[in-house]
């Protein structure tokens, strides 16, 4: 059984849940070389497709994802990964989910259901 | 704020998780026609790549997805339902789970971590 990253030219999705509250953090995509590294440094490591390479996770904010179990799914192309999130937020608006928002009925409303931990300067003007 | 289908070419992500207990269960694939049956209807519809139609989740099995909530991402290409499972097995091989097999280091081997509930023999010789 191997990972079948042909299915989706390359790129497969990867499911990010914290491993303390079961809360689905996002969804993000890896290249093979993106998994290959987060199985051997146990960190989150994606494939951005808007900046067309390897994602860190974190390598900006610190907000890295710390990798505590890996699934893989019944045909091989969706990775789980559960996680330790530090710093708490996973998305860069500053929830902690990037799934911050439900849709209410058949027209499509959204509502935002979670606080925002912080904001986007908060995130991204703190200095390692 | 409207959902994003043409990233992905028409289609884009859709994670279902246990309401209940927090699970993972599946990711499967949504275009705009499953996903607005799906908000009509409160059942989970996908689109199945394989199969190039609508997949409404338990059609053969029985095994329904009952829609409790339904979230969106950040950037609107992400779909989260959070589900009571019908049936208890979202997996067609019977686990609870489409995640049922972890990876055990840098080897890729994996290991099986869930009860299988069912056979799939079980689930598709039922008839409703």
């Amino acid at each position: 059984m191997t990972i079948d990253f042909d299915k989706g030219g390359g790129l497969i999705p990867a499911i990010a849940q914290d491993a303390n509250t079961g809360a689905v953090l996002m969804l993000a995509w890896m290249n093979r070389e993106a998994y290959e590294e987060t199985v051997r440094t146990r960190r989150a490591v994606y494939f951005s497709r808007s900046r067309n390479r390897l994602w860190r996770k974190g390598e900006e904010s610190g907000n890295v994802q710390e990798v505590r179990e890996i699934y893989i799914d019944g045909d091989a192309d969706t990775i789980l990964l559960r996680v330790h999130q530090v710093g708490g937020a996973a998305c860069h608006e500053g929830y902690q989910s990037c799934f911050f928002r439900s849709i209410e009925g058949p027209g499509g409303a959204f509502k935002i259901t979670e606080p925002q931990l912080e904001t986007p300067e908060q995130i991204y003007g703190r200095k390692k």
